[in-house]
């Protein structure tokens, strides 16, 4: 039952550009938009979520550390700091809480570098290449398990 | 709009043991359970699905042909396939239909081999560690871009 | 002289779907078209062939073997299979037979795993790139050398 | 005490051709030869012992799981795909039972490729390079841990 | 014609040390010293340009968006993080900017790590080793581009 | 002579969680535990000692150069960076100043990618797996060395 | 039709030795025997080849840019620098010309080193291990691609 | 007929301490109980066995060169040695004796690094995995050949 | 002051077709229109250029060479030499000269083996991916430093 | 409370030179002036330490293994054989006792294969760079954890 | 008996050089130096010696082939040719000629890149570290062999 | 002049064993033949050698510390050592003698892992595959260095 259920949305670098520039990779969404659909689907389903968004690998990390307590599980796109942040990975195990990794576009079909997420063994699951719908199935999954 | 869609699902080598040994990574749901709530969930979304498992290499590539031109999109696990099977990768891309690429458990948090997929590429994106909830989401991001 | 030489031609996974999508790498001609040219090339030689495809690593394996002491020759394009399956080397080194590998694409200007065939080093030589050309003359020159 | 005991053998691909070409590799035995000498010590032994031969990596993992709960352990020799079936590994992880891998050649003196089993670390042991008699080690030592 | 042409100059962490330590690697000018060069240079060229240092990644991604829409290129010296911020690379990428990426000392002559640019694909060009003139040599082909 | 001598201790990202979760790696001592200790050692070493925590690579940095001329030393505790902050590295070696690197557990009995310390050859030494001593035995090794 | 076409063939480093010594490998056949069957297969062809054979890599370039508006088409067999001309590689992309790499003896079954052609990306296709006979059928295929 | 037949049985490193620490690795037996194992089966199969136990590599050699023409063959577990000690593979080598190389535990379910055996391609085979009892089945492999 | 000092140009293999082909990469500027500018620019800044071409590597040798005692400084496009001439490098380094090394297109963002370059240790710097500026730039950048 | 406790103290290969050349690396303290500093400080901290040095592998596990039930801890500085004695490493581990590697110098600021320690994964902790004073800090450590 | 033997000495690319620059590598000897000992040695020697220096690869091979029949073995410096020429490695296996390679300089203790020698396997043996002596040593091998 | 000089030659593991078997790789000399070739040569010299030959790496280590003060260089050959032996390349770097490193196959020309030598950058030389004459001549460089 995801009643009451408060989950946070952490969106990485360079995400506050979408819907701009880079389209045929991103699509024409833009980061509002996204935002606009997690709330209305955060509605019907009768849970809370609350979003942030950064360029800084240092804020990510307190944002994380920040849920623990006051969220019951985290989104997160960590844009490029997937392939590196080992720091963000430490943050979000430290967390003990659930997170799901999302990625917009297919990152296996891109650059060799993008294949390799550093984030993934401390997440959940990952849902990728599924657009802005990947936030929303990853909302779902995230309240199905709570 | 999903009505009259039909989507083919995949399983792959070993996912007919499911349920039974392993739980601790798989979970204990069969995929006789699996297949009762994807066809629940069809139902219910007015689109048809049909599925198989094989432990055959050769058979998941004739079911991928099979689907061309009697199916809408493909839900795949590839079980182990997805660390070396070139020749499912191309016959996904020869498809030419959207396939979402399935995995149970995270495939990050394992193996080091398992971290690989070599069919990710020719899909439209990968929904990972989510268990049977995998399936449906796969289902759901399929009909929804249809 | 190749009267009476009896050779078979292997068609390996995917190759069924010639001619339809991706044209653009593998060209519009179907492995009917490619068949016909084979048996009309046969005709004029003198010599006779036979041919199979499958998905299925087994059965190329299979088909191989069935080749002994009944063919004096195989043309085989491995498909995917080329990169991976040292079943089917084994196979071609255990027949004692001369093979030769023939790829319509030019396997080295595609994705970086193409490069690579385990296959190779058991073949008498490898034609690549020269479209269905490849497979007659594959054809002639396994004729030459018998 | 073994009284009992039922050992499924599996044969990996092209162990049929045993005893024909490349006898410099793997000697002058046949795989009937083999089948006769186990079947004999099976017999001393007061075991049974089944066997079946594919080069069909699907049809060896269906062997696997078709032997769990009606053997009590495997003697596996899977040839070629010793170096790269996953799916052989999971199938014999997800079986639970027992298994010796066995090798007729010294694997580790021959090609490089050769040198690296993945499917050695879901099995109970290997044995390598002792030749048919290989076969009769294994099951003398399924058998004593039984 | 460069006149009324925006740059933005961006130096990234630890460039503020410059001309204190190590200076026999970064000689002994100072950031101050680079920047006045730069804008007696730009007087001259009827360009404006600005600058900013950081010794935070994410900063200077804020930077790098900054820029969008409001300068015509960008002239980076990303220090460090040359080697592993692939959040950078995305971010010159997504900006549209052209952009030139300078390195005081010859990269390729110093430790094996510094020879990789991450950011190098994204940028127009890259002014290598020539010291605080790399910047005037950068800002000089920029507005020749523009 | 220590007296007299001004030590900076930089905490690196996550650290400000210790004591909390995960304690089987990193025991139950708690960031604030450390301080009292460090504060308590420095005292009867008559050195005194100022500390910093941050999950931010930049402010790190910040950190670093601010100790230049201000304080004798550095014991740093990188977390995560240690891994890939060429940045740190290149602050500690601008710096001048002699540093210890310490890591509470034993970075090379964990993930494989611990074992590399990219900030390693910038510093004087390393004390690794002693837990919270570390940090006392760190400052007892540069207070001796000054 | 090929009439009147004209075609370079280019023998690189070494091969003005062959015929000579290691004949197990390259065969007796001499480099003078192979241009007079090339020649014997031209005139029945009706096309016109021109051949070359140099040791030195600059000269096999020269050679390849002197074909630009002089001949349809070329046959090279660089060699050696088969494994590590990226200078060949760039002339032949640079001619715009179609080219068929042609290998007397299977690269794949000699040293590791020989099985990367750097050239193979650029050409339209290879021959390998077919002997002097491999020639033929390269010059056959450019003919009827032509 | 192994009557008179004599086989020296080596233990490398820390194989001294077998039975005490790490049991759940290694299993309870120790040394002392291993040699009984192997004195009655020789005496039952009226072959005579000497056995050393060094933790020198130099020693091992050494033992390894005495065994030349006093003994019909070799047992040896060169314990942490297998993975690095190219001395022993020379001298095993060199000895021209056959040598049968076991391990107690399974080596490839255990650290990366014990998989490789650098000295396997000098011996006729291993035997992995199969606790004691493997130098029983070794023996008999030894006499079996001899 | 760059009075009377000589410079001299190297443009290594496949320079002499500059403007033809592949101008997407390249630019539609020939070698000629190069050498023009640079001769303007030279004459300009009171300094001699003399220039060769060359698509052999023992020829760009020979001019290295050839410029100690008689030229300032040398600007040197080494073209694909760049990425294994170490030979060039060696020339480069025993000259004694300051070389700059120029890429009329962003190497970085081009096939892999283009990102490399064996020979900018030995060069004072770079200038990659400004087109025919590039040589401009680096001959002020010479000039400068001379 | 460290009253009574006894350490080993191993110091590896080549140590028994210290103090004499390559004193830029590792000083000019002698062995013997560290043996000094110990018992003074074993003395004054009422434990006892024993020490051997050798520059033999299997002498120093022959060490190790008679420690167990004689020693609480051990000191370990494995010189050379840090970075590939898989030997030493199992025999820490089989001691079960708690060692703490040391090294003089800084392993990370030095030749590249000094960075990796194949036995720190069983050691407790390291201490690195701090010259002698490590050992006391070692000694001070383990003590400590008694 | 070594009288009337004919020696071909090969100097590669930039020994021309030898004597001037870079002499704490190369020492101050120059080739003329090397050449005059070489000679004496010869005529000391009673065989006869010839020498050639060339900077391209294509004239060394030339100058290898041309040795056959001519000279009775070949003492060759590539140079930097040494670590990629594979062109240079096939003269060397087609002449059949014994080759003894010198190196001036400890080519194992410069750059990493230096130590692999490409050339090597095909030759009799290598001479390296030992300056200008090392002609001689390698002068009176390959007499002593002939 | 050479008068009075002492070497200690260094003969490593298995060398013993020489002209014994695998003849066709080491020749038939044994190592006492060597020894008299050596003495011969010695006394022709004036100088004096003592040689030890050991098959332990802890004794090769104690001789060439023993060597220091007494002797005035070192031939070595490592023997298999040479792939490994960390311990003996610091044995050489801290003995200061100059030591030369002979092999009398040559290494690169057999197994992959022989091509490499740890040892060799400590050494002053290294003589490759010239049988026992490398002895000979290592001795000579040696006293002519001295």
């Amino acid at each position: 039952m995801s009643d009451n259920k408060k989950i946070l949305v952490i969106h990485g670098p360079n995400l506050n550009l979408l819907g701009g520039r880079e389209s045929e990779i991103y699509g024409s969404t833009t980061l509002a938009d996204i935002e606009k659909k997690l709330r209305e689907f955060a509605d019907s389903s009768h849970c809370m979520i609350e979003s942030m968004q950064s360029n800084s690998e240092g804020k990510i990390i307190d944002a994380i550390h920040s849920a623990m307590g006051r969220f019951d599980g985290i989104i997160i796109n960590p844009g490029a700091y997937t392939h590196y942040s080992i720091a963000i990975y430490d943050a979000i195990l430290a967390s003990g809480l659930p997170v799901i990794e999302v990625h917009l576009s297919n990152i296996h079909a891109r650059e060799e570098f993008r294949r390799r997420s550093v984030v993934a063994p401390a997440c959940k699951g990952q849902i990728i290449g599924l657009g802005w719908r990947g936030y929303l199935l990853g909302l779902q999954a995230l309240l199905a398990e709570l």
